[in-house]
């Protein structure tokens, strides 16, 4: 991205973004009294109008131009829809493509919507070809055609190269601002070149030392470049153990080897071990970021972000599945329980009972699976030490079992004054827990196996087999011992 | 951190791990066959395992030399605890202290166990003070008070400082290794300034420029520097506007502006205007990540990171409570089950349908829950706005109600051949997800009031109210229409 000219703030983006709510409510409400005071003069009334309405807009409008491009996003996703068009109708247009980078995908969609293909092509001239790539997905595909067709021959490659690579790899996340070097110079040399430069990208801690070809011989941090002495040869100066990437990369082991060794920017090389791009840290922390709301998101079933102002209808609908699909596994448990129904008629304690041995496997199993796909993540799960594992959470679970059974298994004898049950609680808690970490285990080394984020739906699969199955143990065993 | 010698390596942590493992598994192997065949023979066994022995493990220490600390400490972490503590031992004492601060809490107790008081004090020497700040809480205080004492007087200083601030805070992230020069010099100078370092601190992308008493003035960005004329003032490149840190800054704010304007190095400034410190984009990735992690881990009512490897035993303490916790509300729902007893004996159908509504009540009030936590963390709820979400929620909660309740509905009343069981069905299913959003929108408003993580409790409180709320408002339904 270009630098902007606009500074990033000392107010917090909050502060703007209450600061521009209060001018658009205190235009609506010059513009409710001009229409209720003057009601019937219309001439007047368009004439008052326009003049409040416009001192207001330029105001409005010199605040904006003053803002980072990243806190006019903010505004805009903090606005209602009605508000929020308003606003974008004020942003001057040469700034329209790096505020649609920075708002969430939900509020991207309603900016575009509020642009024709012709904005959007101008929009985008303002772009580097990563930049564009990243808006495509958004775009309908005639536009993202006709934004291609606008680039010069050497965007062009670039922006297909960067259209090439799915979401979730290195290719997706880098960026052309490559600056590089030859070894055989010295370092008076190589920053009289960089001379040429109006200014150096932004996340350029090193420069990449290349041969004739193009191909990585290293790279020369700037750290050791600005207290080199003039007459050094950059050979002598080199780092040649470098961390590179794959434009086919996992973005994911990209970002642990970026925490890992505190990289700020990285070559990524083809194939052939020429340096076609870079990959940086902001591009890192934006990746790492949106993959933890997804996965967040993506627990209960969110797929898309969700706009805070989306229309019921969208939201229902972005909503409705998890809910359909967690119907179908709570009917299959329901039918479970309809299979005893005779037990309950005879005992209706099972009913009040049952949900405590299907929830605390629940939660039990939940916490064995989030161990596990945490260590998925950091593949820390191997064959070698899956044995091991399966040891350990077992051991776990009938400690835990053993111990909570117990609790519970004396309060149901306490509360209904019947020994039996109390045994019949506590061994069905039992078996669930020891259940409930089985299926914690397997459930996301499954999930892996079969190329599912094991982080988003181990749990719905989970709660249905601790449900069902503790339906079925405790109803099954208080069938068998006490009917 | 002074920078170390080792080089991030071209394998992969994991290829590293699997190398040591191996060369483990083939010790063991041959301590064992030496053992089986030399029995008796207590002279040569010893000698024959000691020339072994040695072999390996100098093979060992070879390997763990040329590794980057962080790789070092993702093989502590993937081994189990005997094997964790041979490696070590092998690991050069020089480097303790990096490799330390690189690994887990969890296995890092694990190593500071295996370490007496006068180890831990020289692996301290080794690190600055804002690491030393960062193992501090691992430490028994005398331990602490001993590293304290044998730093010289302006580490003391700087120890002490990043000693008094809170996790979470800006200033349990900050480091001092600040480059800070003044304004009234030329490039040429500055540059003259900056070869009297060896090299410059890792993530420097700017030098910080302050006045005679350490004001800050502005920044001066390397990209700009590098590219400037020898015999251009400072001063005319300065950038003014800077984002600049208190110590006492919350930390998830000072991400959020890292991730928001792209930054790699900020200035921590006191109340007074002067440059004290520094935050880098390599703390703030940590942070983010182990931030998440802390959370995805809250979820499930996991308080400390759990070690794979961790022992039955403390794995079980560290999930107790919050089975306990949940043992507690499910016993709460329980006894209003209990209470429609009666109205289960005459209708078994009952207790079979009564865990769908209370489940999707609970899914669809996550939903809500989890849209307004991450609304709360990026500051977009306010006063203002409420009122819109309570509306939306509702509205979404009255759709999907009349949609979901009606299939659930239909589905009843095939199973039971029972209409009015199917009308009371869709009903407490739409009245139960109301319940859900209402309680999806105010429980983690609360949490927030009341200064607890919303991100971490809102989910136990939330199954709570829907799994109560569906039991009664179902069986309740069915008691006065169906009985």
């Amino acid at each position: 991205m270009p630098l902007s000219a606009e500074k990033p703030p000392s107010a917090t983006p909050q502060d703007h973004l209450d600061a521009v709510t209060k001018l658009l409510a205190k235009q609506r409400l010059v513009e409710d009294l001009v229409h209720r005071q003057l009601k019937g003069d219309a001439a007047r009334n368009e004439v008052v109008e326009s003049i409040v309405h416009k001192h207001n807009l330029v105001e409005l409008q010199r605040r904006l131009d003053g803002l980072h491009p990243a806190d006019v996003a903010f505004i805009l996703e903090g606005l209602p829809l009605e508000d929020r068009v308003v606003v974008w109708g004020l942003v001057r247009s040469d700034r329209d493509g790096e505020i649609l980078l920075e708002v969430s995908d939900a509020v991207r969609d309603t900016l575009l919507a509020d642009m024709d293909s012709a904005e959007i092509v101008a929009a985008a001239q303002n772009l580097d070809a990563d930049e564009i790539a990243d808006l495509a997905s958004d775009l309908p595909d005639e536009v993202v055609q006709d934004i291609i067709e606008a680039q010069d021959v050497h965007e062009r490659a670039q922006l297909q190269s960067a259209l090439s690579y799915p979401e979730g790899s290195v290719g997706a996340l880098m960026d052309f601002e490559v600056v590089s070097i030859r070894e055989d110079v010295t370092c008076e040399v190589a920053l009289r070149y960089l001379r040429r430069y109006d200014e150096l990208p932004g996340q350029t801690d090193a420069l990449f030392v290349v041969d004739r070809d193009d191909h990585l011989r290293g790279i020369l941090p700037l750290k050791r470049l600005l207290v080199s002495d003039p007459d050094d040869e950059v050979a002598s100066l080199i780092e040649r153990n470098v961390v590179s990437f794959s434009p086919d990369s996992d973005a994911e082991e990209a970002a642990q080897a970026f925490e890992r060794y505190d990289l700020v920017c990285a070559p990524v090389v083809s194939a052939d071990g020429r340096v076609i791009a870079r990959l940086t840290v902001d591009a890192v922390l934006d990746f790492v970021r949106e993959r933890q709301e997804s996965q967040v998101l993506g627990k209960v079933g969110l797929r898309e972000e969700e706009d805070l102002f989306s229309s019921v209808w969208l939201s229902a609908k972005n909503r409705g599945p998890w809910l359909a699909l967690n119907l179908c596994t709570a009917l299959i448990a329901s039918r479970v329980v309809g299979a005893f129904e005779g037990s309950i008629e005879k005992l209706a304690a099972l009913a009040a009972l049952m949900p405590i041995v299907a929830g605390i496997g629940g939660n039990s199993g939940n916490q064995t699976a989030t161990l596990i796909v945490r260590a998925l993540a950091f593949d820390q799960v191997s064959a070698a030490n899956a044995r091991r594992l399966l040891a350990k959470e077992l051991g776990i679970s009938a400690l835990n079992g053993a111990i909570w059974g117990s609790v519970l298994g004396i309060v149901a004898w306490l509360l209904y004054r019947n020994v039996a049950l109390g045994g019949v609680m506590a061994l069905a808690m039992m078996l669930n827990l020891v259940v409930a970490a089985l299926a914690g285990l397997f459930i996301p080394l499954a999930m892996e196996r079969f190329g599912r984020d094991p982080a988003i739906g181990s749990s719905v699969f989970l709660t249905f087999v601790t449900d069902s199955m503790g339906f079925f143990i405790f109803l099954g065993l208080a069938t068998v011992f006490l009917l």
